[in-house]
């Protein structure tokens, strides 16, 4: 079973909002193994509706069309359907009396605009919104099924978990989708895809695999595909399993974990506490750490130290050594790791110290020179990168960096 | 001129992705005069995208693609674009050097996947990518533009603003669209309606005005549209005036200006320097300060005190006052704020402490209570807020109230 999403919109063309209700409408059909086979944005235009309706019939078994319900002028959705149906707007009573309470319960008078919600195309068959005015509508032609609901992301979301997800699921055949997530870092994807190209390679025909690369590593995607749901969930996890034999030591998590909380678990299995120095991340780091639910088990604080006299007065940092390596430098920087290990009394200690740009490069440490360095009672371990995109992405990679060598170090890989 | 946008990559059909690139474009297109017609998503098939380019190249001036581009066999762009131009892959040996000496800069060798990312369809004239290894590709047929581009959120938009949209704009017709935004804090959408109700009633009907409400407050935008470009950059400027004059207090910046960037401004002017003292908001308060370029100037360090432990040595807070108020309270807040401003020796101190959640709450003081306080030479000034959305959502909003709080003392607002 295939589906479209079709939504209506200027400010979706302006910009002037992000479209995040068709990633979760993809979501929600995945699960119940309908896929979506296009996601199309359209101006608030009759003959561009009409069009595309038209386009996509052809094409898809379930058409959902978001936006275009509200009260005012701009709104056309329910008169092109009408048009496209070949029919005209009824009364519908139950709308109307929903529409009514609603006003009521809020202690207002029923406007005519409002009134106007209640009114429906003949054909269709009224989706209740409990959350707003305009009531989805469920229309059946020529064994394709169009929904139109409203574009606000709760109502949608409410009208969708509430009648028309389930019966979609009735009414779809059996086939499944299963995805696994597998999250990776350290590698490229390039690089990746090498070490893994000849699992890839024998894939079944009915398992896909994505890259999809972030900053904080390459997330693996397995798409698999079958008729009984039982025999694809065992020959995913074989997958994945001969996955995780291949590069163990550059897998984090399998499903939607970032790193930080993959992280988080790993400090609270082991009963480890951490302390972050930053320099160049500049409280990115610990504000990764403490994103997560419950980390102040583990995390305890951290010294920001952006000004040398910081590192100095607070870290303790030799000022003879930030003179003679200078604050980017393998000295300085594992000095900061150790000693704020020692300072917040924790068992690790992590920090960073580099050049973010867009100033402040050097030809002997350009924009881009970054430090990162890990400190337990046994031993300091730093590391150097380069990466220069722009300060923002320059931070935020320096901040998976330094998770990253501090659940290597952990891990011992 | 019209635009329409393609993005490829079966990612954003199982919503695993939000297609956040599509806001983007329509909103830089916007401003030089080009309307997005419609927005395609479809997954890496080389029929549908062959069939999508057939169906858009009849209705748009220009059609520009996102996706498909890696190294990787599900990237399938590129030789779709081939079939379509009925053309082949040659070597573009500008592109191998830049992917040979991005290789060579990060020391490592470049593989032969990556060495493919420099073949390119005969007919498509390279754009350069420079934060990336798949070069953007211009096509035109039929008087028709065809731009291919990474999906990679930053690489795109680094080719849309070096290249495209320069070279777009040049061709464009005169059809103004200007766009005036007006960035206000402290007032929430309903309150800054009524406020300004009046002067938005009577704005000319070539102006339309939208609220775009975020965490740091909320942003007003002007569109303007008329043939004439001068009279219309005229007219805009004395509404904004008319508004400045009407919310003076509330307005922080003209403009794409963040709440972070404008206060970096203002410290910069005044030349005061300043240091964060952060429980509950773990580093996000010193990070949005330092994501600006040049900080450093203002912004020498945090003490962030997760721990009561931390508070106390490190902040030398009173055990005292910690036991009998607790960590989330004013007096602690305020000793935070007023002696990381000694300690790291600066003008101001701004701290925070207060329940991020999920955990942590009781009766007293349910999860969402936040104290933030302000310290100079002169005063410390504490304020409490009430905010209990998600964990990331309160760490956010903590942290805009607490700029929002320096600015306003600064300013004397």
């Amino acid at each position: 079973m295939l589906a479209d999403i079709i939504t209506i919109g200027d400010e979706i063309l302006y910009g002037q909002i992000v479209d995040t209700n068709s990633a979760w409408l993809g979501t929600e059909l995945a699960k119940i193994g309908i896929k979506v086979r296009q996601i199309t944005s359209i101006s608030d235009n009759t003959e561009h509706i009409l069009k595309t309706l038209d386009d996509v019939k052809t094409q898809s078994d379930v058409i959902l069309i978001t936006g275009g319900l509200g009260p005012t002028k701009d709104d056309l959705t329910k008169h092109t359907l009408c048009k496209y149906f070949n029919t005209q707007l009824i009364l519908d009573a139950g709308s109307l009396q929903h529409v009514t309470e609603l006003f009521r319960s809020r202690g207002r008078e029923l406007t005519e605009l409002n009134r106007q919600q209640a009114l429906l195309p003949a054909n269709c068959k009224p989706v209740p919104n409990i959350l707003g005015t305009a009531p989805g509508m469920w229309f059946e032609e020529e064994g394709k099924i169009f929904v139109s609901m409203p574009g606000v992301p709760f109502e949608m979301k409410r009208i969708m978990l509430d009648t028309v997800l389930p019966e979609l699921q009735k009414r779809s055949n059996k086939t499944q989708i299963v995805h696994r997530v597998i999250q990776t870092v350290g590698l490229g994807e390039s690089f990746l895809a090498d070490r893994i190209a000849d699992w890839e390679e024998a894939l079944p025909p009915n398992i896909k695999l994505a890259y999809l690369p972030s900053l904080s590593g390459v997330r693996l995607r397995l798409t698999g595909r079958a008729t009984s749901a039982t025999n694809l969930e065992e020959q995913m996890d074989a997958q994945v399993q001969k996955l995780q034999s291949l590069i163990p030591e550059h897998i984090f998590a399998l499903g939607e974990v970032p790193l930080e909380e993959a992280l988080g678990r790993l400090l609270k299995e082991k009963g480890f506490t951490i302390a972050t120095a930053e320099s160049c991340t500049g409280g990115h780091l610990a504000h990764k750490l403490t994103s997560i639910a419950c980390s102040s088990e583990y995390f305890m604080g951290s010294v920001l130290a952006y000004h040398n006299h910081v590192k100095i007065n607070q870290l303790g940092v030799s000022a003879d050594d930030l003179a003679q390596y200078g604050a980017v430098s393998e000295e300085v920087v594992s000095q900061m790791a150790a000693n704020v290990r020692k300072l917040l009394n924790t068992d690790i200690g992590v920090a960073t110290s580099g050049i973010a740009g867009p100033s402040g490069g050097t030809p002997e440490k350009p924009v881009g020179t970054i430090w990162v360095a890990y400190a337990d009672a046994e031993k300091t371990v730093a590391k150097k990168i380069f990466y220069n995109k722009e300060r923002l992405l320059n931070i935020e990679y320096t901040t998976y960096t330094a998770l990253n060598l501090v659940r290597q170090q952990i891990m011992g890989v």
